[in-house]
């Protein structure tokens, strides 16, 4: 069905099935925001809990709320939820740190658990963190980092390599990796496979078991709506579960957390990549944040992410055509995550052009504007009036404007 | 002044310059507190910030409070409080991560600026999470631990020594390490010196500059008040900047963070020591915690806490003779921290029994009950009632209760 108009993009939310769980969120009114993939949006439910945490829990009972408000087995039962969306088993997964940190404690586990390889296989185009963590990792270990320069993992592997660590979609084009091709290329080739799913969680049908991964790290505040710089999480395979070995072993990842055992013992399985004390106060948004997702099926937040992306194509292509934006996000709808990319020559003015008009996209050097579309809170007219909102921009050439100069953006 | 009455005790109130800062903090009636060592109380201020950061910042300002709300300098802004609690220039400390993480770096970091020195000093009865830690890195660099059994470090320290690392304040015996000392001897070895503050931020006179110290590492949630898991602090001394090269290298702790750099280029000093995004809720709660220590002096903290635990031991002693208590910490002011351990065969129920009387102090294996004095909110009247409370449940023998069983702290 051809789109081409606003009530006929109301139309497909009337049949959206996803459509009430937009009341979960509290979207600010006169704003389409399409940078859920860098922060979420705040869930309804955490404003509470969290005046109900600070006030009460913290505030009157104080450290008993350790074990009376429940704090200490937050992070397992936000792991719970993690699991679902990600096809994993609550045992398999560990929310603690940031992604950055997991990425380093899952990139050690991942080498020693192919003590004999030397190498550890990337991607330049990555994630900054992930490679600035990989030259970190292969540094301290005595490995060597082989680096893609955005093709295939497939050539790049061979009897040398202990494992790879990809984001499943690239930040800035949004193209997503084949998840289990991929990883049944490294296992053929004897390696381990480790995913970033920091722009897939809460967005895609990941289905880590299905597709045979070892490992994979992820962010808690992008589609998972944790709030700023919420916990991240780590998944582990239940069949590396007897061999891992964190290199960040802390009092809150022993088996008995309490006796203040001088001797570390791990805790069963991913539970040792636990560290420290984490964070209660992001923990418990990031609880909310999980819970804003129950009772949608990833397959559906897939569906409708695609349906949202597709259409934000095709409107550009039909609504702002000759105006200098180019899509660099794969057209092929299974070869793109839940958002679009495109370039333009004056990106960053355009995204601030957008934002003055309430459009909120991000910036992406160097000519990257980008949008992200969460199925969770988007609706389909929302599409619709953030490209007619495009056209008028680049119709009034308000991105010229000299004002729209300082350069300032977070993933 | 011998203290014989309430009435007394309430006078050394009267007296007390810092009892307005009482008033910052949300302290529930009937409690006296003496679990601040654990988890510092609600500063009032964190309630209305933390309701105006959730509804307002992320809720509708979104992504743009990275730079309108200020979230992107949190960190540095909490550093230069620290930085002044603990004798340090506002450029030598980093908040970010655990305790347990910000250990790891500045071990890793310690052992390369030390790279022709096989041997880390630890203490064998340090809190647990800090030795954990310290033999993975020991593992991970093909460095050796030599551990102290509770004694002085000098007879550990020769040539082959990179650093130590060893807390302050027991967290268990509340005995405090002579740091100008035992840094002085360090460097007489060629070694480093890396101390954990956990237990002496916000309550002690710590001056690491004319201590001298090369590195410290601290927890924002014990005498900060930054609230359960409050992000945590690194300092480095400015002389091994240059030189400082942390394993956890993250794009916050970027020259240029938004850059988006796939080179990793450390930021300036200690800024490296920064990696993924930080818990922007939690760290935005440890700002409030640092700010209502704003106008004292730490050693005016200090003075207070030590008359506090004075008056503490000498009241145990005067008021609860024959019932089984020892005292664990010195007895001579200067070689404790702002905290009074006891020894008793029941400690655990004797806590439990504390707890039900409103006067919370906490247990730690396998004997002993652990009082925290925090001058910053506590009364000398408080003092007083807790010890009261102490005779009457130890002359009631409460503590044989047998409901007062199951086992559970927090740190």
């Amino acid at each position: 069905m051809r789109i081409d108009s606003r009530a006929a993009a109301a139309g497909l939310d009337d049949a959206d099935e996803l459509a009430p769980m937009r009341a979960r969120y509290a979207l600010p009114d006169g704003v389409v925001y399409l940078d859920g993939n860098s922060l979420g949006p705040l869930p309804i439910a955490a404003q509470e809990r969290l005046a109900h945490v600070i006030s009460h829990e913290w505030g009157r009972r104080l450290i008993r709320s350790w074990n009376e408000a429940e704090w200490f087995t937050a992070s397992e039962r936000v792991s719970g939820r993690i699991a679902r969306l990600v096809g994993a088993d609550a045992e398999e997964v560990a929310v603690a740190d940031s992604t950055s940190v997991n990425l380093f404690k899952l990139l050690v586990a991942g080498c020693r658990l192919r003590p004999d390889r030397g190498v550890i296989v990337m991607d330049r185009h990555d994630f900054p963190t992930d490679v600035y963590i990989g030259h970190s990792v292969a540094e301290l270990l005595g490995r060597r980092l082989r680096m893609l320069d955005g093709g295939e993992p497939a050539a790049a592997l061979d009897g040398d390599v202990a494992l790879f660590a990809l984001s499943e979609v690239d930040f800035r084009t949004g193209a997503r990796r084949d998840v289990p091709a991929v990883t049944a290329a490294a296992h053929r080739a004897g390696a381990l496979a480790l995913w970033d799913l920091s722009h897939s969680a809460g967005a895609l049908d990941v289905d880590l078991t299905s597709a045979g991964a070892d490992l994979a790290v992820g962010c808690g505040y992008k589609y998972l709506s944790g709030g700023p710089g919420a916990p991240a999480f780590a998944v582990v395979a239940r069949r590396h579960h007897d061999a891992l070995r964190t290199p960040l072993p802390g009092w809150t990842g022993h088996a008995d957390p309490f006796a203040m055992d001088p001797q570390y013992r791990a805790g069963h399985g991913v539970a040792q990549l636990r560290s420290g004390t984490p964070p209660v106060l992001s923990l418990l948004a990031l609880e909310e944040g999980v819970c804003a997702l129950d009772g949608v099926a990833p397959a559906a937040l897939r569906r409708k992410g695609s349906a949202l992306t597709q259409l934000f194509i095709e409107l550009v292509e039909s609504r702002c055509p000759g105006m200098g934006l180019r899509l660099v996000t794969p057209a092929e709808p299974e070869r793109r995550g839940s958002q679009v990319s495109l370039r333009h020559p004056a990106a960053y003015p355009l995204v601030q052009a957008l934002i003055r008009r309430g459009v909120i996209g991000d910036f992406r050097a160097p000519d990257i504007v980008r949008f992200g579309f969460a199925a969770a809170y988007l609706r389909f007219v929302d599409v619709w009036d953030a490209v007619e909102q495009l056209r008028a921009v680049l119709t009034a050439a308000e991105h010229e404007d000299p004002e729209l100069a300082r350069r300032h953006t977070v993933t």
